[in-house]
């Protein structure tokens, strides 16, 4: 099913069906899921999905030596072996990557983390793989991969979810909408970049905790003619305007639309589910996490792990992240 | 000093010097700062400040009946008791009050907290009162208040800050910034109003607590044909709503930079000082108000309190702050 066209390198292309209805209406059209595959054909499949700003890389090797968003854990001998495993990762639809998204000021369906579930499942049948030895996902992806378990059961022998609960919570969904609403400001007012690039520097506020911003931007602020500028603004700009290199408005506004309809019955999740939460997440605050734990029929391991990194523990705390991740795979 | 002109009753008016010079540079020219009195005028005389929305009016009286924003704490008989005390408070400069503030499109010099210490030092000594008995202060109000017992300490007996540290938190500061980001933004585009009811909003989300929000806001989203509709969004416009009617974005951007810039060396504040802080409150972390503790030369008691409503525990937990107010003045 991969496309013929060029690609970059390492970059596969998967076809939907010409006409991919969405869940809460609309269709795509024509939509193909762009993905990456590590490690030997033949070996247990592995699904790794990150948060909204990972994609199809999700690390260094061989074949594509830029950097991922999970090195260190994925690799030849790494928690997530890829001599052992193939390890098989996508980019969103609607997202900021190469599967299909909207362009520049176009409108784009609605589509819910179960539609990123579904088209993953056309593409293992693409790759006629029989089933997943696991699906790892963290923060959206670990949205996602509640749905893939709970669409196919008996072809998931693993779930592992990071930084994700059932439901998104209502500070998170608050943070979210004035961030689209944000960015609708800037759309109507023809200044849809400045209003991304703020919608982020709010998105960034949550990303971490109070305790890791005040460790770093402990100094106070200098001072100039224009006023004052306090360093963890220096910071939110610098994060920002390097995401709208890489974004636009929609992409932005679908994928953050998606995280707030996120809501799952913990009881159709019937695979073996390990959970991973971060005392100190903003977003996905342990508490939701446990209600999740309390539901789930066939909860293997529920781990909190205190991380000044926040809901960003998935991507800054390796170490206790890569433990997690030897442990469901074991 | 009270103006000749006519006022609504309840409202006196104290003019500031022709020329008052502000900490950050440029001055105020005509100046004049609003206040209102309650109790015997012979009493001693309590200061009372809230947050930035509050003002004036602290509580209804026979004078003026309409609710205030401590009413059930200061009247005949309440924790801050008007048959013993004269409660004096004021509007802000810069903000929606009827002091001296900015209007529509104008700009404004920055105004400090230490600039609203200095005016009300200026009232004090226009209504020829020797010393205050204590200067009460919530939120940005005990940012001011800290200043006030810092600038005349032999003239302040007693200083309570509630919800207040000695600077502001990176992590509120980054959220302010955002806020402050929006409403400019707007402006540019010919939206302020629509842009400063989403800066409100976010204020909103971090007045709070997540449990809060998860508590008030369970239901699922309402489906038609526009979207998901979420309780919480709704919530939050309806409240940023109300907010605009009030407020101009001039004026939010002066108190809002006010905030961010405040920053005072504990030790300079040699009065006896009582503090409040909420354990959730997600803009003034009790982190910090412990460390404000610790370096406090005449710290007398440090209090804190679990409340679901986080920074608003100034204005929703009134038994818990009624009883440390008693604690103050006894």
């Amino acid at each position: 099913m991969s496309a013929a066209i060029t690609l970059p390198v390492g970059v596969e292309l998967c076809h939907l069906p010409a006409r991919f209805p969405l869940v809460h209406g609309g269709e795509l059209v024509g939509g193909c899921l762009a993905y990456e595959r590590q490690g030997p054909a033949d070996a247990p499949t592995v699904v790794v999905l990150g948060g909204i700003s990972a994609g199809r890389h999700v690390s260094a090797h061989a074949r594509v030596p830029q950097r991922g968003f999970w090195d260190g854990l994925v690799g030849d001998g790494l928690s997530i072996d890829t001599r052992r495993h193939q390890v098989l990762a996508f980019d969103w639809l609607g997202g900021a990557g190469s599967s299909t998204a909207p362009a520049d000021g176009e409108a784009f369906p609605f589509v819910d983390a179960a539609d990123q579930a579904r088209a993953l499942w056309h593409l293992v049948d693409s790759l006629r793989l029989d089933r997943l030895q696991a699906i790892v996902g963290s923060s959206y992806g670990g949205m996602v991969a509640q749905h893939v378990a709970a669409q196919q059961p008996a072809r998931v022998r693993r779930l592992a979810c990071i930084g994700a609960a059932h439901r998104s919570h209502p500070q998170a969904s608050a943070w979210r909408k004035v961030q689209r609403d944000v960015v609708e400001l800037g759309l109507r007012a023809g200044d849809g970049r400045a209003a991304l690039a703020l919608a982020r520097a709010l998105a960034l506020t949550t990303y971490r905790t109070p305790g890791e911003l005040r460790e770093r931007f402990e100094a106070p602020p200098r001072v100039d003619a224009a006023g004052l500028h306090y360093p963890v603004h220096d910071w939110l700009a610098a994060r920002s305007a390097d995401f709208v290199q890489h974004w636009n408005a929609e992409q932005f506004l679908c994928l953050n639309r998606s995280i707030d309809a996120h809501r799952i019955e913990p009881r159709s999740i019937i695979v073996p589910t390990w959970l991973l939460a971060f005392v100190g997440d903003q977003l996905v605050p342990p508490s939701e996490v446990r209600e999740l734990a309390l539901q789930l029929p066939e909860l293997r391991a529920h781990r909190e792990l205190r991380s000044r990194f926040g809901h960003d523990g998935f991507l800054k705390e390796p170490v206790a992240v890569g433990a997690f991740l030897r442990e469901v795979l074991s």
